[in-house]
C-alpha cells in the first residue's frame, strides 16, 4: 500500500515509466516548484503526514487524491512551460487573439501613465488654483490701502478671482475626468485582463494534456490502453475548458474594446471641451460643458457672468 | 589715578552724582545691558585690561575714551528707552513721518507676501505646464495607436501642447514679475528701512542727551556749568545728526514712494496683461505683453500663430 501510494503521489516516477519522457534535467520532486496549478492551491508535498498509517480515513484519501491531482497537474505544467521556453514544446496560438491581447496590455499601460499625469495636472493645477485665490485676496486688501495703485490692484484682484472660481468649476471636470479613468483602467480593464490570465493559464493545461496524450498514444503498448482513455478524457476537460474561457476573452474583449471606446471618446471630448473653455476665459461654455456631462460642481456665484464678458 | 578711572569708567556713579537721578533700579555697571550705543561698538567691559596699568599710553587713553563714550551713550539711552517704556520720558515724534514710516513697514510686509505667492504660483504653474507637456505627448502617442479615439486623441494632444508652449511665455512673465518685485521688496525698500532704522537709533540719542541736558540745566548750580556746556554741545550734536537723518529718511521715502508707484504700476500691468491674455488663449496678445515689457522667452515656436486661431 505505502509502495503504491508513494508511486502515485511522486508523478515523476509515474510518468518515467508510463510515457518513456527522458526526465534528467527535472528528475526531482515537484515540491520546489512555483506553478501553481490549476486551483491555485499549493500544498507542502515535503510532510508526508498521513502517509504513515497504513489504513487511511476516507478524507485522508481525498486530500491524498486532491495531492496526486494537483501534483500530476503541476507536474505537466511545468513540463510544458519549460518545453516552451526549450522551444521544444508544441504550443496552442491564436494569433489574432494573442495580437488583441498583447495590445489591450499596451492601450493599459497607456491609459495607466495617462491617469497618473491628469491625477498630477489635477494636483498641481488645484495648487495653482489656490495660490490664485490667496492672490487675489492679497491684490483686493492692497487697492484698498494703495491710492496710487488701487485700479492696477484691483483689476488684478478681479483677474485672480475670476481664475480661481473659473478654475474650480474645470478641477470639477478634471476630477471627473480622473474618476471616470481610474474606472476604466482599475476596473473594467482589469475585470478583462483577469480572465485573459485564466485563459493563459487554460491554454498551457490545455497544451500540457494534449503533449500528455500524444506521447501515450505514441509509445502506448495495449497494456497503457486505459491510461491512453484516462489521458484523451483529461485532455477533452481541458480543451473545453480552455475553449470556454477562449470565448469568455473574445466576448469580453468585444465589449471591453466597445466600452472603452464610449468612455474615452465621451471623456476626451469633456476633457477637451472643459480646458479649451477655461483656458479661452470662456466660464459659460466652461459652465455648459459640466452641465452637459452632468458635473455637479459647488461653485456659489455659478450663476454671475463669464469673467472675460463684465 | 585708578579711582578717577574707575569713576570715569563706570558712568552710573557719574550720573548720580550729578544729575542727582536715583538710579537704585539700575545701580550696575552697563556691561550687561543690549544697547548697540551710537557707532554700534559693544565693548566688554568684564575685563579692564589696560586700567591696571598706572601710566597708560596714549593708545589706551584713546581705547579709554572710546570706551567712556560708549558707557555714557548707552547708559543715557538705555534710560531713555526704560523710561519711554514706563511713560515717564519725553519722546520726540514727528507724528507724519512715523506714521508714513508705519505705513512702509506694512506695505513691505504686504508686498513680501505678494512676492511669496507669486513665486509660489510660478512653482505651481511650472509644475503644471510640465505636465501638459507629457500629456500632450501621451496623447499624441495613443491618436496614433487608436484608430476609433484618433481624433479625440488628437486634438487634446494639440491642446495641451499649445497650452504647455503658452505656458512657458507666461512663465517668463511671472519670472520677471517675481524678480522685479523681489527687488524692489529686498532692495529698494530694504535700504529706506535701513536708513529709517538708524534714523530712529538717532532719535533715541537725540532725546537721551536732550533729557540730560534739560536734567542738568534744571538742578545744576554754577559749579555745573562746564557740565552743562558740555551736555549742550553733546545735545546740539546729537539733534544735528538726527535732523540730518529724519531728512534722508524723508527725501528717500519721496524717491521710494514714487519708485514704488512706478515699478509696481509696470509690473500689475505686465502681470494683468500676460494672465489675462493666456487664460483667454490670446497667444498673440500675450506675445505682444512680453515684447512691450521687454522679456525675453526661448519659445522655439514662437512666430505659430496663436492655438485659437488655428
Amino acid at each position: 500500500m505505502m509502495q503504491a501510494l508513494d508511486t502515485q503521489v511522486n508523478p515523476m516516477s509515474g510518468e518515467e515509466v508510463d510515457g518513456g519522457v527522458a526526465g534528467a534535467g527535472v528528475n526531482q520532486r515537484p515540491t520546489t516548484l512555483q506553478w501553481g496549478g490549476p486551483n491555485g492551491v499549493s500544498t507542502n508535498m515535503g510532510s508526508p503526514g498521513p502517509l504513515g498509517s497504513l489504513t487511511p480515513s476516507p478524507a485522508t484519501r481525498s486530500k491524498i487524491e486532491q495531492i496526486k491531482q494537483w501534483s500530476l497537474s503541476t507536474y505537466k505544467c511545468t513540463r510544458q512551460i519549460l518545453a516552451e521556453k526549450m522551444g521544444k514544446g508544441i504550443r496552442t496560438v491564436d494569433g489574432e487573439l494573442e495580437a488583441n491581447i498583447e495590445l489591450l496590455r499596451e492601450t493599459h499601460q497607456k491609459y495607466l501613465n495617462i491617469l497618473r499625469l491628469a491625477k498630477l495636472l489635477t494636483s498641481h493645477f488645484y495648487n495653482t488654483v489656490a495660490t490664485q485665490a490667496a492672490l487675489g485676496e492679497c491684490f483686493s486688501d492692497l487697492a484698498q490701502k494703495s491710492p496710487e495703485l488701487q485700479q492696477e490692484f484691483l483689476y488684478n484682484a478681479e483677474t485672480q478671482k475670476n481664475l480661481s472660481k473659473n478654475g474650480e468649476t474645470l478641477l470639477g471636470a478634471l476630477n471627473f475626468f480622473v474618476s471616470s479613468l481610474s474606472t476604466l483602467c482599475n476596473k473594467t480593464i482589469e475585470d478583462t485582463l483577469i480572465t485573459i490570465r485564466h485563459y493563459e493559464n487554460a491554454r498551457l493545461e490545455f497544451d500540457a494534456y494534449r503533449c500528455d496524450l500524444e506521447e501515450l498514444s505514441a509509445h502506448g503498448g495495449p497494456a497503457q490502453a486505459t491510461k491512453v482513455v484516462e489521458a484523451k478524457a483529461s485532455f477533452e476537460a481541458q480543451r473545453d475548458k480552455y475553449e470556454r474561457l477562449r470565448g469568455d476573452v473574445q466576448i469580453k474583449m468585444k465589449f471591453l474594446h466597445e466600452n472603452k471606446v464610449k468612455v474615452m471618446h465621451k471623456q476626451l471630448l469633456l476633457l477637451h471641451n472643459a480646458v479649451s473653455a477655461y483656458f479661452s476665459g470662456n466660464q459659460s461654455s466652461l459652465e455648459a460643458t459640466l452641465k452637459q456631462f452632468n458635473i455637479k460642481v459647488k461653485t456659489p456665484n455659478s450663476s454671475s457672468p463669464s469673467w472675460l464678458e463684465q
